[in-house]
C-alpha cells in the first residue's frame, strides 16, 4: 500500500507521525490533508535510509536542489560534495539531473548517500542511453521510458518528474499560437520533438496508467512535470502553459484515484504579478495537489543573479500557494553550477521559503525572527551570528570590520540606534524611579 | 521657483523636458503628475552638474545607494570609489551618510563628483558637530538642526532626510504599544532620545515652516523619514507606525501647499503579505505623493545576505506602488559595506526594481527581457552576454566552464531544450515544404 491509500482508509502510519513532529502539527491533519491527496510523503519503499518528507498544504515550504553531472563536466565526485552541501546547508530534497558519465552508477551513489528524498527526470538518462545506442530522439519507443522508470523505482527514487502533459493537443496549442522562447524545458522538449517527428501520441500520455502501476509499486511519487513552462517573461500564462495545466489537472485525479502519490510542477520565468494567480489557478484545476516551481523568475536580464530573480519569484509563489520550491544557482543560463553556487543556490531558496512561511502562518517560522530581534536589541553579536541562517558567513563578515566598540557594528558605531534607545528607555525609567 | 511651483502653474521646465524623454513618457504627463504631487524631480538649484531625475507615479522605479564613512571606517578616496561604482552600475540616486572624519569635505566633493542626485541625513552631521563641541543629544537645539540643514542646501544636496514625523505623540505611542525592537532609525532614535530626555517636542515638526523655507530656497526636496519603521518583522505595521505615517500625510500636504517637493519613507522590516497593503495606506494617507523604501526585508534572520531579503521586499513594495527603493547591502546588520557590497547591492536593487517595473507595465521595460529572450532562442552568447544587467559577471561565469559545443552551455550540452526545439521545428518546416 502506499501512503496515500493508508491515509485514504484512516489507517496512520510511522512515516506520517516523523511528518507531524517535524512539521509541529497534529498527525490528524497529515492523514486528512493526505487523504484530500494536499499533501505527499516522498518516500519510496526501497529508500529505507531517507526521512520521510511531507509537502504540501499548511507545511513549511520545502526546497529542492538540482545536482547531476552533464556531458561537459562530470565529476562523480564533486556531485557527492554537492549532495552534501546541499544537506548541511538545509535543502529539504535533492534532485539528481545527471546526463553525464556513468548515470546508473551515480544516481546509486546519490541515493545511498542521501538522508533526503531524491527526485529525478527519467527521460534524461533514456536519451543518453539512446545516444549510446546509436539511436535518435526519434526511435526512442515508450518500453524504452517505462524500463528507465522501473529501474528508478527499484533503484529508490522518491519522486520523479514525468511530462505526461506533452501531448498532441498541447504541442498544437503551442505551434498555432508562438512563442517567443518556444519549450525550455529538456524533457519537455524531448517529448515534444518526438511528438513532432513521429506524429504520435506521448507514451507517457498514452500508457498513464502503466506509469502509475510502477509508481504504486515503489510509492514513488509522480511529479507531473511543465514542459510548456515559460522560458521567458513575455511567454508568461499563455494558452499553451494553461492547455498543459488542464491535462495535468486530469492527470492528477487518475493518479490520486489509483492511490500513487502525485504533485504538479509549475513555472518558470513569469512577470511578478502574474504569480499570485497563477498559484491559484493551479490549486483550483489540481484539486489542490502540492504545487512545485521553478522559481519564477521574474526577469531575463539578470543571468549570474537567478538564485536571486527566483528568490523574488519563489517568496511571492510560495506565499501564494507554492509548497515546494526547486532552487536557482547564480549559474543559471550560463553553466553547470559548482559546488559554491549550489550552496548559495539552497540558502537563497531557503530565505525564499523561509519569507513565505511567515507569511502562511506557518508554525514556529516567525519564531526565529523573533529570536533574532531579541538578540539585536541586546547587542548580543554570538547570539546573532548563531541565529543567521548562514552563520559562517555572518561571523566572518563582522570579524572583516571590528567596531572600536564591542556592542555595536562599523555601520553606525556609537551612533547605533538600538543602542541610543535602550540609554534613553534606561534613563527614563531611572527617572519615573526617582521621581516615585 | 521650485519645480513643483513651475508644475503648478503650467510652466513647463528643461528639468521636465529632460525626464520626460528619459522615461519616454509625454511631458504634458510630468508635469500634470508634479502638479499633482505624484512626482517630484530632484534637484537643488545649487547642484548644477546634476541629472534632473524624475520619482513618483508612472515612471522607472529608482535606485539609491547610501554610500558615506563611519566612525569606525573613514576613507574618502574609498567612498568616491564607492560613489563611482555605483554611479556605473546605474544608481539613480546616492545617499551620503558619513559620520566619520571631515563630513563637510566628503559630502563636498561628492556632490562635486556626482552626476546623480545626492541625498543625506542632516541630523547626522548635527550629532557629530554637538559632539566634537563637548555636548550630549540632549543639548542639541532646533538651531544646530536648522544650520546643518541650511548647510546642506547650500552646498547643493538635492534630497534630505527629515524625521519629522518623530514627536511627543508617536513616541508615547510606541511607549504605550511597546515593541520588541523599539526604533531602529538611527535619525528616528535621536530625535526620540532627545524627545524622552527633554520632553519637549521635536524642533523640525515644532518650526517645520522654518524647514519648509530653507527646502523651497534651493527646492531641495524633502523625503519625509520614518523613524518609526519596524526593525523587526513583529513590529510592523503597529500604531506607532501607522500613527507616523499619519502625521508624515499631513507634513506633506504642508509642504505641497508650500510649493516644497515631498516624498515619503517608508518600512523596513515587514513580512511579505503586508507588503502591498503598506504601499496602499501610504499612498492614500500622503495623497500619492512619492513612496521611498528601504527594503522591506521579508526576514530577519539572513545577516550576510540583506540585498536579497531586501530585493524580494523590494520588487513586491515597487510593484504595489512604492518609487523609490533604497538599497541593503549584503553587509547590513554587520559592518559598514565596502566597495563589493555596495556594487553587488547596486545590482540586486536594480533587478528588484526592474522587475517591479514589468509588472507596472512601465514603458520600455520589457523590452529588455524580450530581447534576451531572443539571444537565448538564437543561442547567441554574445547577446546575452552584452544584454546581462552585469556583463561582467555573465561572462566570467560562462568562460570558467566552456562547453564543447560553442552554441550551447555546460548545464545541458547536447540536451539543450532551445535546440531541440529549434531543431525539431526547422526539420518540420522542412517537412511540410517536401509535402508541398
Amino acid at each position: 500500500m502506499t501512503q496515500l491509500e493508508y491515509a485514504k482508509k484512516g489507517i496512520i502510519t510511522e512515516e506520517m507521525r516523523r511528518v507531524a513532529a517535524d512539521e509541529k502539527v497534529t498527525v490528524e491533519f497529515i492523514i486528512s490533508k493526505m487523504a484530500a491527496g494536499e499533501i505527499v510523503i516522498t518516500k519510496n519503499k526501497n529508500h529505507s535510509k531517507v526521512k520521510p518528507t511531507g509537502i504540501g498544504a499548511g507545511l513549511k515550504t520545502k526546497v529542492n536542489a538540482n545536482i547531476g553531472s552533464s556531458q561537459d563536466v562530470c565529476d562523480i565526485k564533486m556531485e557527492l560534495e554537492k549532495l552534501e552541501l546541499c544537506v548541511k546547508h538545509g535543502a529539504d530534497a535533492v534532485m539528481d539531473l545527471s546526463t553525464g558519465g556513468d548515470i546508473r552508477e551515480i544516481r546509486k551513489k546519490i541515493v545511498e548517500a542521501s538522508p533526503v528524498p531524491i527526485g529525478t527526470v527519467p527521460i534524461y538518462q533514456t536519451m543518453v542511453d539512446i545516444k549510446r545506442d546509436g539511436r535518435g530522439l526519434k526511435e526512442m519507443t515508450g518500453d524504452d521510458l517505462f524500463k528507465t522508470i522501473e529501474e528508478h523505482g527499484e533503484q529508490g527514487v522518491d519522486f520523479i518528474t514525468v511530462h505526461c502533459g506533452i501531448t498532441k493537443n498541447t504541442v498544437n496549442e503551442l505551434l498555432q499560437q508562438g512563442r517567443l522562447l518556444n519549450i525550455v524545458s529538456r524533457g519537455g522538449s524531448m517529448h515534444a520533438a518526438w511528438i513532432l517527428n513521429n506524429e504520435k501520441e506521448n507514451p507517457l500520455f498514452e500508457q498513464y496508467d502503466r506509469l502509475l502501476d510502477i509508481a504504486y509499486k515503489y510509492d514513488m511519487t509522480l511529479s507531473l512535470g511543465d514542459g510548456m513552462r515559460p522560458g521567458c517573461l513575455s511567454d508568461a500564462t499563455d494558452r499553451a502553459q494553461i492547455h498543459e495545466l488542464i491535462s495535468l489537472g486530469a492527470l492528477a485525479k487518475r493518479a490520486y484515484d489509483k492511490n500513487v502519490q502525485v504533485m504538479i510542477e509549475g513555472p518558470g520565468h513569469m512577470p511578478l504579478n502574474q504569480i499570485a494567480m497563477n498559484m491559484q489557478i493551479q490549486k483550483k484545476l489540481c484539486n489542490n495537489a502540492p504545487f512545485y516551481v521553478l522559481g519564477p523568475l521574474v526577469t531575463d536580464i539578470a543571468p549570474g543573479y537567478d538564485h536571486i530573480t527566483a528568490a523574488i519569484g519563489g517568496a511571492l509563489a510560495a506565499a501564494s500557494g507554492a509548497d515546494f520550491l526547486c532552487y536557482v544557482t547564480a549559474a543559471e543560463h550560463l553553466k553547470l553550477p559548482g559546488a559554491e553556487e549550489v550552496k548559495e543556490g539552497v540558502i537563497v531558496s531557503r530565505i525564499a521559503a523561509h519569507a513565505a512561511d511567515i507569511a502562511k502562518g506557518i508554525p514556529g517560522a516567525i519564531e526565529w525572527d523573533n529570536k533574532m530581534a531579541e538578540a539585536r536589541k541586546k547587542l548580543d553579536w554570538d547570539a546573532q551570528i548563531k541565529l543567521a541562517i548562514n552563520p559562517e558567513r555572518a561571523k566572518k563578515m563582522r570579524e572583516s570590520s571590528r567596531p572600536a566598540a564591542e556592542d555595536v557594528c562599523t555601520m553606525c558605531g556609537e551612533l547605533c540606534a538600538i543602542k541610543e534607545m535602550n540609554t534613553a528607555l534606561q534613563n527614563r525609567v531611572l527617572d519615573n524611579h526617582k521621581k516615585k
